[in-house]
């Protein structure tokens, strides 16, 4: 148990907490192991818990009434989720499904609710991870209807360097490829041409998981135009 | 005076503020009047003020460092805007524009600064007002990957309309066509086909800024299939 509470406390999410929240964790928090494809809760349930990822990748979706599947995000070690069922009637607003292996800690939704009710400066540091977030989150919605399927698959990539960088960069892609496309809003073969047409464009290599980059410059040169924002990305702090 | 802080204390955003922030807006609020094209404040300047929108439409949005508009919302009566300046090393995160004459309240930033700072129910009642910008931004993203260019414009008129009417109803465009077809990240020849495609398949007949529509369940019918939500839009009440 100290290990999972050493996890949370080292967490920025919960710098601000008091130490009653920490004690009343000491009982209540637990670690879990899920494979690939296990749902960890559905859209509209009733939410007791909310979850901070120790290790792997878990994807937050929904899905439309013709049943297709919409990814709001895919989340790593680190991260947050399901926090906001405080405001949404405590019922889960999406639903989350592990798509790497992972170890995933439960914390009880109830103590947050109460830790942030009495505890105002982890109210003020909850509204400004939000506004990180409405940034991302305004950003996605710019590069979708301004750059190009080859341009955002650039940006993909960037997001997943080290910025500070120089020379040759390696990458692994964090999750498969069609998952990558999904994330991205993109249908299989849309993104197929795509990545040929940004292997054409920068030259960069793609062998299996792992992506070679001659320059992260030349790739932000290609791909970051269509952008508000500037090479290296000023919100990667809060949005990885 | 006295009218602009009758109008802000009846606004649901302050309703959890105390006597003393009321009492310093007395002296510190003001009331402006712009015509369509006004700059209000640009991306990146020193905030001082936040803003609230008596009457008219009011643009946000960001340049790309290749000089094309991207539009984050346009927003009207009652909303509330650039008071996440706070959270944003206190410079504004966007440019706003006015896009239709508007009547716009200035309010101090550092008031409200203290005021969440000492005020724990304004600060959970704006990270409930953030949640559910959050899922309205989720839901674009949501859209632009999912739904055809004339399912997200039947959407955009179910949005406007009162969604408990029955049989015939008439919308008024709030502004022109063409900020439309930018609110939806599409090019103008984008929205035309769409528009017509929209016409052909739900009936909806357009003169000049008005649209008729003989059943919004026939709308909805052809537009929500690609949407994780139900019509009537269960987030309308906090986005609109």
């Amino acid at each position: 148990m100290s290990e999972i509470l050493e996890i949370i406390k080292s967490n920025p999410h919960f710098k601000n907490c008091s130490a009653a929240f920490f004690a009343n964790l000491r009982t209540s928090a637990a670690i879990t192991h899920h494979d690939k494809g296990h749902i960890l809760f559905v859209n509209g349930e009733a939410a007791e818990r909310f979850y901070l990822i120790k290790s792997g990748w878990v994807k937050l979706f929904r899905e439309t009434l013709d049943g297709t599947q919409a990814i709001i995000d895919i989340f790593t070690t680190g991260h947050i989720f399901a926090e906001t069922a405080i405001f949404e009637d405590n019922k889960y607003p999406y639903s989350a499904e592990i798509v790497e292996p992972a170890e995933i800690i439960a914390l009880p939704l109830q103590a947050l609710k109460n830790e942030i009710e009495s505890n105002n400066k982890l109210a003020l540091s909850m509204l400004s991870t939000m506004t990180g977030y409405g940034r991302r989150q305004e950003q996605e919605i710019e590069h979708m209807s301004l750059q190009s399927a080859p341009q955002r698959i650039g940006c993909f990539l960037l997001r997943l360097a080290d910025q500070n960088a120089r020379g040759e960069v390696k990458i692994q892609l964090p999750y498969d490829k069609m998952l990558v496309a999904s994330r991205l809003g993109m249908q299989p073969e849309t993104f197929s041409r795509a990545l040929n047409k940004l292997k054409e464009k920068t030259g960069i290599k793609i062998h299996g998981a792992t992506i070679e980059i001659d320059s992260l410059n030349q790739l932000a040169e290609y791909s970051c135009g269509a952008c508000s924002s500037e090479f290296p990305c000023k919100d990667l702090r809060s949005c990885k």
